[in-house]
């Protein structure tokens, strides 16, 4: 168990990094953030930062002399990297969780061997690849590069063989994976966290909406029965402990109805995605929580006990895309909780803020 | 209406400094912070800090010359300081709502000239006086230094001209006043916010404990009737209106029975003592509330609109004092919102945490 006192080091400068570090803050750590940006908002709220590229070892040597524990904002370090930190320092979450995150067809062999429902997939390395996964996966599909991807970036939808091919031109330097299009119904997510001990506590789940392949909002209560809030909650649960992972974790899921002919009824779960930090669809609890899951993410990373995951409200994140941000803070409603991420510019499609708005 | 991205200039480091500071980075601001001693817990939460004595002219002038507006954590800085740095910058609170606080007798006779109900008092310059004062006002009363009083620190209880005139000889080389001793049955306090262009918020008062003088509890709701809430609101109210204050001030109330032989059955409510600042018996709106007493202060000291103060929750706020500190990360219960200031020494008798303990 780390004492009061104790340093927090940071991978990562962004929102996310800085959320981290606040709630740090609360809980009487001290913090270091490794980032390679100058300008990155998360060292506006501590004295200690390294501005270094991610694979500078000498730099990753000083910041892990200078911490207790790291920890990161982003799973898309080089993976040497985070082996060389994790040769000489204590890092949550570990490697393996990291690699599995970083690559799309680790994380669906990975899903697959815990016996967990996700969509149709074949790796794509050649055209005669695609041409195979397209059959048994089209018509309507997505091609995705493996590594790398976020708010849409690195994919394609495609429904015809031909546009597949056109995407594979567009994609093709990098590793792909093709996925069957689900239609699905909703999209929710649970964020779930773990500490060493092994003790674990989830959010209950939030139902998504992307804009542009952007999270534009999450609502809490998501309209799902408990039946399939359970079970959600359950895979979370099997995820983390397949994993032995240490910190908040965050799992996407999408819902799609039931096949009417299938004796079981109940809408069909498919994990989309995990992401091991914490995650943008957990910002409403910082409202809607006595603990939120950036404060949950440090208890869990110092093996302190966890804290209580109920929810006292109904919430709405919004998130504030762009030039969104502009006036915002003359618009506050009343019953709206701003977190204003400090960015210095403004750029198309960049997160500048979230408003958790408390519904009822 | 200050942009989002401007720098909050705080002084003091302790931790209502460092609280501050976290919520002003909530909302997308910079701040630096003044305190002359090096080890303030505030100074783990931003870059900037500043550390001179509070009456460094030129220390002060940088500090007014690196934020955009200037507010304190504390009322007792030296008048002329506080008289330098607002012809210079902006300063919230002003001048007039801190020299009032700063000295128990400027704040009686404002609290007597907007009507509002305090124990009797009469200043002690002499002997003379003291003899005259408790005559008066005994056999039960207080003497008390009209400044930097805190925590107990310069208070003497007396119950006899004899005990009055020791407790003087200890006190007397302060500016003293003789209050009456009010045997109250509770003490309530409300946190009350009003920002520059006259909106104003009010949290729920809180039922406050204190053990050897120094706040142990506050417990939300108070056990009190809506009629003594509404008018503890009331008077607060009043007391923003009247000082056109911008920030958030604490207004602390004895409540004691009414006379038996009185029209008026109500309980009596008499001011104590009114804080220009964010308040210890309102952290509990932390757990309690979507926009808590710290994000109120930064709202109202921009001028943006303020917050909502409704409550969601019960909350019983623990201060730890001392080593109370020691171990109470490992023995966190489920419900309780822990906040650690990060005080690198334990002292007895000093706030080292609080615990914000939801109870319904």
């Amino acid at each position: 168990m780390l004492p009061i006192g104790s340093t927090i080091g940071i991978i990562g400068g962004g929102q996310l990094g800085r959320m981290l570090a606040l709630s740090a803050a609360q809980l009487g750590m001290k913090t270091i953030i490794f980032c390679p940006d100058e300008n990155s908002p998360a060292f506006d709220v501590t004295p200690n930062k390294i501005i270094a590229p991610y694979d500078d070892e000498n730099a990753l040597t000083k910041f892990a002399n200078s911490c207790d524990i790291i920890t990161f904002e982003f799973e898309n370090l080089p993976a040497k990297s985070i082996k060389f930190l994790e040769s000489i320092s204590s890092v949550s979450p570990d490697s393996r969780a990291l690699f599995i995150s970083q690559d799309r067809i680790k994380e669906k062999e990975f899903l697959l061997r815990s016996d967990i429902n996700i969509a149709s997939f074949a790796p794509v390395n050649s055209i005669e690849d695609l041409e195979k996964a397209y059959l048994k996966i089209g018509p309507k599909a997505v091609l995705k590069t493996t590594r790398m991807g976020y708010d849409g970036k690195g994919q394609r939808i495609v429904s015809s063989l031909e546009m597949a091919k056109q995407a594979y031109e567009e994609l093709k330097n990098s590793e792909l994976v093709l996925e069957k299009f689900i239609p699905f119904e909703r999209e929710i997510s649970v964020v779930i966290a773990r500490n060493k001990d092994g003790q674990v506590r989830d959010f209950e789940p939030a139902e998504n909406i992307h804009e542009n392949h952007i999270l534009k909002t999450s609502t809490i209560p998501a309209n799902i029965d408990n039946i399939t809030a359970k079970r959600a909650s359950r895979i979370a649960q099997q995820i983390v402990g397949s994993l032995n992972y240490v910190g908040v974790l965050g799992v996407e899921f999408f819902i799609t109805s039931a096949d009417p002919k299938s004796a079981d009824q109940n809408p069909i779960l498919l994990v989309n995605e995990i992401a091991p930090r914490v995650h943008n669809s957990g910002h409403w609890t910082q409202a809607g929580c006595i603990t939120d899951q950036f404060e949950q993410h440090i208890r869990a990373i110092c093996n302190w006990p966890l804290g209580d995951p109920t929810r006292y409200c109904d919430v709405v994140m919004e998130n504030l895309i762009g030039d969104e941000i502009i006036d915002a803070h003359k618009n506050l409603k009343s019953g709206v909780q701003p977190h204003f991420y400090g960015k210095k510019q403004i750029r198309e499609g960049r997160k500048m803020a979230h408003l958790n708005i408390v519904t009822k």
